[in-house]
């Protein structure tokens, strides 16, 4: 198997990023993350911020109501832009080379255009717990109860512009643990995936 | 991690039974299969074909409906013999040695009881459809509906006695699509997963 572009969707607090990251250097390809949102953003006008929260989570509240009261006069969202802003750019960097793409729904923009690993990173809610406590610091809510928001909005967003069920393991090749496996041997096994 | 017993459940045709002997050949351990029914027949003293059965499937039809009617006056069934007599020979195996088991539920009944690394086995419906054709040649019915159908009581089966979600990646340490990874590929990394 000689996959192009890794898609790594994860669960947050499971890891994911960091193992993106240690993929690519193990492989010496880029890992886009971070430079994801700075081109999405160049692209679409739009601030990063907005592009951290709404090109992966869908927003709080009844999200199903928001996202058709949130359309214009044609059904359009602001939304819908960071979705096509971000089709592009994934498919741009697809094309440009061997690389990791964190989160973003690459796994699907991907599919049939480009040869793609597609990854899910899970942990189960203890570590996640303690994962965003040493990463992110305390809040108001509990630990447990912010990744409970995230998942349920990541889910929803994931679910809504693909027409999938985020995490159902049909829609990947490998699914991780990291609590049970740690983080560095998943790394391992998905460059040696990669190399053979 | 030093996983004593290696727990693979897997969906019908997607090879997870030659990935568990070819699991254990690498690492020089026994892989239980046929062998498991064998002791479940003498322990249960009810005959192969039942426990290959209804150690692993629901029945057809409405199986919650069969599940509660099949019961006598103390609320017991002969489904349930299978299920105790099952969970007494893999916790006796596990106890033996390093072992793989397919199957039966073992990724549950081994937990916190033996150092278990809980695999589950996955692949797309057209080679799972080639595969089963291709091993048990064809029938009356198409592949397809006979791969839904083994997943519906599979499925049925392992929510009803464990109480949880088959095939949901949460109990699941690694899940691997053969697919797209190839047999001996899956294979090599459940072994390097054991090894590290």
């Amino acid at each position: 198997m000689n996959n192009k572009v890794i898609a790594i969707s994860r669960q947050f607090g499971s890891g994911g990023r960091t193992i993106g990251r240690l993929v690519a250097e193990k492989l010496g390809i880029p890992c886009y993350d971070q430079e994801l949102i700075e081109k999405i953003s160049e692209e679409s006008g739009l601030c990063e911020d907005f592009i951290k929260e709404r090109g992966e989570y869908a927003s709080s509240g009844n999200w199903l109501a928001n996202a058709f009261a949130d359309r214009d006069y044609y059904g359009h969202s602001v939304q819908d832009d960071v979705w096509f802003a971000q089709r592009k750019v994934i498919l741009e960097l697809a094309e440009k080379g061997p690389c990791v793409i964190v989160g973003r729904c690459a796994d699907y923009i991907l599919e049939d255009k480009s040869p793609c690993l597609r990854v899910f990173i899970h942990a189960d809610m203890k570590s996640r717990c303690e994962r965003i406590v040493e990463q992110y610091g305390e809040s108001n809510q509990s630990p447990e109860r912010r990744l409970r928001d995230k998942d349920k909005r990541r889910a929803a967003y994931y679910n809504f512009y693909t027409d999938r069920k985020w995490g159902d393991m049909k829609n990947y090749d490998i699914a991780l643990n990291t609590s049970s496996l740690g983080i560095e041997k998943c790394a391992d096994i998905i460059a040696s995936i990669y190399n053979s």
